[in-house]
């Protein structure tokens, strides 16, 4: 079968949208809701760097499309369609696609969203996977990383550092656990909480890179100071049970990354949505202070990933 | 530098639109014009497959606008912002940043898009480049490939054959041209000649993978049979210079690809627009007919890239 034929036969079916128009065209064809803003990311995932090569192909492309999805979630949109650029090594064989598409059709009738087209390239070294996706918002309402106050609570959903416990089991380097690999493999984008912070939260984003980095960075673009406070980290059974609850083992947690929580302010006697805990304070001032689990502030070397 | 500021350092300058957000926040947010539909795609452009490592990266930049832009253009639609998936390799230096950026400056300038957000990972063995490009156009009025008819006039814009020309300079297996060197590097897509089909054409797309094979697909998408006369592909004075007027050179043309002219058919009296030329005609049945210059039906091997 020739390549565009193999797409075609994979993805095509998946892409039932009138927008999508059979993936014929040189183009999607979409007609936004009336009277809503739209909201937009694009992100890259790229074998050996974000996923490791022989990571489940469904799981692939369900963490493709998540990773964005949670991008859309950190804004307060609702999600409503993609575009999917494939580029395909010589290992995304007939095998791989079909269970590649496989795990998106699963991810995207689970968040609704349609998939619109995109493009497919062919003879790379490793697979780069991008994912372009599209939600809406009422205008005005789209969540920012920008109004945190002096004041307000700082607050995060789910728990932290489970995808972190997750990579090190897929690399063969702790005993496996479904939940923690499940963390890893398949984030779930927190579309309804995001719905639910509209004009609540006054600052959001999502936890990708460690909730300490990401802490300093809604710090930073608000102009103001954070404390995270360790001993407040919400924390998985399946990771408190081979993690110390000291100050090294929930900083292993709070620079893991690959979290896709969300991390958001609210105003200082709110309360967080169920499932959230507040893990720190914002204050007058820059820069991100975190107290260990006696009280004493820490110095770091490292607060998560950088890019 | 750290990557984010180095990133930051040159693209944020670009990402001047409101809906950008100063790229601080996970995703961009537009406010579409009220009453168009938004016409999206993506196509991915990625080293060593679709451009050579050591082009110019301002001229690898422009082109990859430029290749989604024309897609655009083959629906009849007006971008209006952008989305960029840059995959980098350790290639791809600071100073290689920088002229990607100031290419990128140039082609965002000259067709009014607004750079609106993205994603840059490092560490691939080579660079993968993806763009999203988003426009709009009137509700309904969309061009698609579905719409020719046995009767309908088959024409083209520009001339065909020059970038695939310039390829063979840029490879270093050709003597030096100007003009066919910059087709192949800085192609324009046919954005105006794209409005202006608009209710006038009966179908269309671009010319990316060579003319003959996408007045293949073109026939394809219709349902209907094509045949391109090859005494009549519009041939630039350059290309002309250094290709016989054969079958042989003509096919030779018509199979080059990165054209990003745009193929579209017309009722059967209609007249195409300046600077486009007829080519073939429709007719009822399937395939692709060539006819050479003799008159005589041409049986090709090979009719385009085929992905």
């Amino acid at each position: 079968m020739r390549e565009r034929d193999l797409i075609a036969h994979h993805l095509a079916p998946l892409a039932t949208s009138a927008a999508a128009r059979g993936l014929t065209d040189d183009a999607a064809v979409w007609a936004p809701p009336l009277g809503r803003e739209l909201v937009m990311t694009h992100d890259v995932l790229a074998a050996g760097v974000h996923y490791l090569a022989d990571d489940p192909p469904g799981d692939v492309a369900w963490k493709l499309l998540a990773v964005n999805l949670s991008d859309l979630a950190a804004m307060g949109a609702t999600p409503a369609g993609v575009l999917l650029g494939l580029g395909l090594s010589a290992a995304e064989d007939d095998g791989w696609l079909a269970a590649f598409s496989a795990g998106l059709a699963r991810g995207l009738d689970r968040w609704r969203v349609a998939l619109w087209g995109g493009d497919t390239v062919r003879g790379l070294a490793a697979a780069v996977l991008g994912l372009t996706a599209v939600g809406t918002v009422e205008p005005g309402t789209a969540l920012a990383r920008t109004g945190a106050r002096a004041g307000d609570g700082l607050w995060v959903s789910g728990t932290i550092g489970d995808a972190g416990l997750g990579l090190a089991i897929a690399r063969g380097a702790a005993p496996f656990d479904t939940a923690l690999l499940g963390r890893l493999r398949r984030p779930e984008p927190r579309l309804r909480l995001g719905r639910l912070l509209v004009g609540v939260a006054s600052a959001a984003m999502d936890v990708s890179d460690g909730l300490l980095i990401d802490a300093q960075r809604l710090a930073a673009a608000s102009g103001v100071a954070m404390t995270v406070e360790l001993d407040r980290i919400p924390v998985s059974p399946a990771a408190a049970a081979r993690t110390p609850r000291d100050d090294d083992g929930l900083v292993s947690l709070a620079t893991a990354g690959d979290d896709y929580e969300l991390l958001f302010t609210l105003p200082p006697d709110a309360k967080g949505p169920a499932g959230t805990t507040r893990v720190g304070t914002v204050a007058a001032g820059t820069g991100l202070t975190v107290r260990g689990v006696t009280g004493a502030l820490l110095t770091l070397d490292r607060l998560g990933f950088e890019h």
